[in-house]
């Protein structure tokens, strides 16, 4: 279900007032009081160009989002985006050229770039993950170990590297994990009284660590079931105990290597945290022209 | 200067509008119209507690954060800390302790648990590269290189990890880089010129690549010198050549190995945007008690 | 499903930025620079305490929001809930004692009553549509159609009233609308094409509005169908045709009288807009003792 | 006074702050993370065109709101109105034509038609009222009885359908009501003390119940006074009682078959607190085209 | 009317959330990212007190906002208040005494004595004018000449002072200036169209250069009159010419000197706004003990 | 130093969240719900043109503020600067030209002078002192006595008026003042600490009010010196004892007579509270043509 079938993935970033929101908080830590250096450097109506560079192969990610810090220091600089967000681009590639007065440019450098270097970070580091189970019917899929304040972009540059977004936030699934579990008493009577209360367009999952655990979530009617930690011959029993009546997702010390792996125990999902907790920075540069 | 003689550093995190904004816009990015699992599953009269521990060795960053996020769902849930902020702890160790409301605490549970992940990488990524340069006269100090959003944050954890901080925005101190540079024309004037603007308050700083542009720094009245991606020798040289007229600071390339050398060269500062950019997260678990 | 078997609903308001920034903007409109009368009429150390009563009979909603309205205006007022959110109490019946500063008491009055009067009117309004299918197993649903800015609120007093939620907003659920059909070009492409797209945890539901598309609908694999504006043979013959394949939602043109014979069609669901969008309020008073 | 010789009325919608936190508020609550279905069905780059239609007759109140709405989705839309707020239309009639991204289009319908059926609904309401007066000397006019958060929209749709508006908030207006009598303890003592502590430009109404409450007000110098819940017959008398000492305003128990009698009985105002918080929404569809 | 028989005034400020967004702004525009100097001097846990001290004779104002500004720094430092709003006191009077972290006290002291030195100047700059015409059955008032940002607050200084405030803003009452008369053209006609379009609560007043104007105001019926810059004779003469048909206020030109010759022209009130746009400062100092 | 090969001044004012804050704030509390004279009076299409005036001799300060503050109310009103900020203009010189709905012009008048009146006073006032001073090598600098809310704003008219800025908050400069002093026990161990926990871009300076306390901080390094309330024989010895160790800011009890008293012995910095606390408002008009 997760894979060939796919359409093209949709890109665009929809109007979204907590990315406004994080963008004035980065821009308002970072200039304070003014940006004493380049008051002092350049005059006002300097005007000049600049480039914005990849210093290493990378999927670029986040174009719209350094646009607009841009655009909200200085509504008369222009950017021009050279490659989309998604592609793919060898060290040296142009991502962007920017025209207009030297002072915005040179304020709002930090702030752009730290955005495009984490989020085509995660792209870049996703479409690695994504790349070890190509030709697996299973999707790899993010977690809600984003960071506070990103989990819009997080997960929109999970896409762009061709991963899959696992749900947004607490609101838009019903997740029953082990704490929960713990404060309900049982598997059956949580996925119950989640049915009869959750509206009748959220799919509900189950966090199990054992196949007595499955089984009784499989029971319960759950339609999702997280495999938490389980190793590869678990994994590919929970498969095979399942036999299709739930889309099953595994999660818990993923690793490159293992990817290949778990994909091959035949789980629909893989999710993992570190696409958005430790996906590395990729270096990007800005340069006057 | 910037070693034995330092004083007990001072952890506590000042009151700060900028970091309950990002901790309102991390709540309403997960909660959106609410956490419907517990909502469904957990009776809100349910009283509980709950441990967070850390499930590998690290350096403690972020709990007075964690304790805002739940406070800020829940005042009637108290977080009890277990240890400090700054404290190196073993995996398995408690680091705190939460009573209270069991829908509250699983509602606020990622959340909280995503900001002290990261702010503990930090501090724990932080530490690891200052021990590597123990014994020498030299800081480890931090960059621009922050998540938007999340400056004084991720600075307060390079403390933690016993880095240094370099200036926290464009306000409090003049850095004049290459693309400053290309902008005025020569070292002698930008110094010139930012001297006679900015306040009487703020050094001066100037990122060089040679030894003949450190030499233009240091005759313009520089108070420190960035020294941008010179190798040992080269480090070493300029060292020699500024006879304490100024600070030194090497930036660029930096690697755990590569550190102690940069140390022996006899720099002041040593500048890392990775303390910030790309410090993996560390494992931290929240259980029901 | 919808019916005998459902858990006693919870009615607590989760922790919610959206409604905090909701009741501020209500004082700021009704105090603006400060209410004239009661500054000029009320010494501010006078205490009192006030009732709040219901003139006519109606199902309780939004003591909490009215509580924390006071207690944004004065900390020191406290508000003593006689009755339950989701209570049917009789003309006469008192909802709440207030003891504190009189002058917080009267300049709160108007912004808490406002709320009361909404959302127990919606409550209200919404018990007597549930009451008309009692023994049905069908549920009566809210939609989209809630005052903006109201959306938690209308929706939690939909609940009290014992009518069930539709999605919250477009972010929790998928419904494609004869204008995305018309935008697509076929329900096959469209559900073809959201399957691929959104996360796992979401199902798919389709808006039809005859029996040819309902087959269509069914083939695609919608998990729910919206029969738009089906007169009752329409939808009893939708209830026979779909044989269970996916839950059926009627919606359009309905009307107290109505609505046993849409309930006894057999369908799953029936959404009513004027449960949010036409409620008339309940009549509430307070009163000083 | 309040009749023939009024001037045009003036129904441009000033700057407001407030209104747009609250469109924010409801974009911000229906979107969430995203409109999952329009983002998986249509293309970002696909323009196409819509038409709001009316399905009732109706007075138009909110084509600025709904344009803003939408320019805030995406400012390269384009919002075409065809009648003006205040037009009484037929159903059928074509309220506005909207030209750009299909997208921003279906994302944005919802809120948009939430605010016209709320504000047309209101104006329609109002002059169903009004009409019933025609030919009377007489105002009828809202009160503070709005939605919170919509006191300036809905005291601008009252205006649209031919009302007029009471105060705006406890700001810009002395009224004396019950409660405050009961803290005080005299109407005179209450009149005296307001006048001796409001500044010049704002008048005193004072309600009373009954005839002597009256005398007593009108002895004491209120400008208006507020009859509550007086019949018919109360009402003439107090209007000969007053003998234009004052202007009086009807208050409680108003329904459209009442109306003319409490008109002829000569009371200058009317308020009527359904105005706003019970007029039904009116129904109102957009379509692409 | 605004002599003798005036009640005690009321000083009490009202939950104002415009107050709050003020302290908020000023507590960030002044710690930035943190006090550098106290966080890098003062440990976190030591305690102790201060007292804020008046270092020349003034009247009080504005010390329920130094301590919101504490308390929004550190909940934990208590604010004791020596003297009230309102009161006169001597240089070396004690303010306030504080007790607690006394790093907060540090860290708050300047924002809070910035708004206690403004504040009380604006008191004791009024209560110099107000005494100025002791005796006269006039009012000192003030205008909406105050500093962007703190109307509420720089009129409640006026109060304190003894002098009377006019309208609050736009929006609580008529003034129709001379730039209004020009874009309609006469003075009738304004008054007329005012009548006919703002609510009934609000009263009407007119700016008058001359003795014509005044004359075409009164028989408009406009309840005040501004007489603008008019020198002591003019002003005498529009006095027994409006024979009490209106209230008449002077404006223009004031100053300590001149005021008891404005007021024994008989007008019934003299605005200035220098109460608010120039007013010195008054010295306040805090000292730890 | 400060002197004569100073640059000149740049008086561009950053792109300043607080500043639009500040300004949304002012309209907010000047319109609340709206101006009833100019909605009452002016028709929405009436268009015209306006211009500020100066009344008095002055120097120009916050024409950007003013042209926001109209471009926020009407984004087609256009705002034409006929002087530059900084510049010095006689009484009677035209500052700017608007074009556009005149009803935007009325209702933004008031609040786009009260920016005007206030900054442009202290640019005057400034450049009084400064030229009191002309031809000394002394800087006249402002404090952080200015107005909460205002701080951006404030320092800036210092500059346009020709003095300099000392530091913008608690978070770019050092500055150990007496009750830092008492907190910590000795000028040498303050200045330690200090040194050993701010970041190397931020000098140091304390406050001193005798000889003794300034040989004590000149020994312990501090990088300048704050002379509190010294008199001038005082200040030269203090100038004679520094000699050039560091520089010398004095402080407390300047007039504009002292001044060239002050800056005759010898100090490096004036600084002056007067300048943002209590410098007169200048007198601007805006009228219709």
């Amino acid at each position: 279900m997760y894979g060939p079938e796919q359409d093209t993935p949709r890109f665009s970033l929809d109007f979204s007032p907590l990315v406004d929101r994080l963008i004035d908080l980065a821009l308002e830590e970072d200039l304070g009081a003014g940006d004493v250096t380049t008051l002092a450097l350049v005059p006002p109506e300097q005007k000049g160009s600049a480039r914005i560079r990849a210093k290493q192969p990378l999927t670029v990610a986040g174009l719209a989002v350094a646009a607009r810090v841009f655009h909200r220091l200085e509504p008369r600089l222009t950017f021009f985006p050279q490659v989309a967000d998604g592609d793919q681009v060898e060290a040296g590639a142009d991502l962007a050229v920017l025209k207009g007065p030297v002072a915005a440019i040179l304020t709002g450098e930090r702030t752009a770039l730290n955005f495009l270097m984490r989020l085509s970070g995660i792209a870049t580091f996703t479409r690695r993950m994504v790349s070890a189970v190509a030709g697996f019917p299973v999707a790899v899929v993010d977690t809600r170990k984003t960071m506070p304040g990103w989990r819009v972009l997080d997960k929109y540059a999970v896409r762009l590297g061709g991963g899959r977004n696992h749900r947004f936030g607490l609101y838009d699934g019903v997740l029953i994990k082990n704490n929960h579990l713990q404060a309900v008493g049982s598997i059956t009577a949580a996925v119950r009284r989640a049915r009869a209360q959750v509206h009748h367009l959220l799919k509900i999952e189950v966090e199990v660590a054992t196949l007595a655990e499955l089984e009784e979530a499989l029971a319960a009617g759950a339609d999702l079931i997280l495999l938490d930690n389980m190793d590869d011959a678990a994994l590919a029993e929970a498969v095979r105990l399942t036999a299709g009546r739930a889309l099953l997702e595994a999660s818990g010390s993923m690793t490159l290597e293992r990817l290949p792996r778990v994909a091959a125990a035949g789980v629909n999902l893989i999710s993992m945290g570190a696409l958005t907790h430790s996906a590395p920075a990729v270096d990007i540069h800005l340069r006057l022209l």
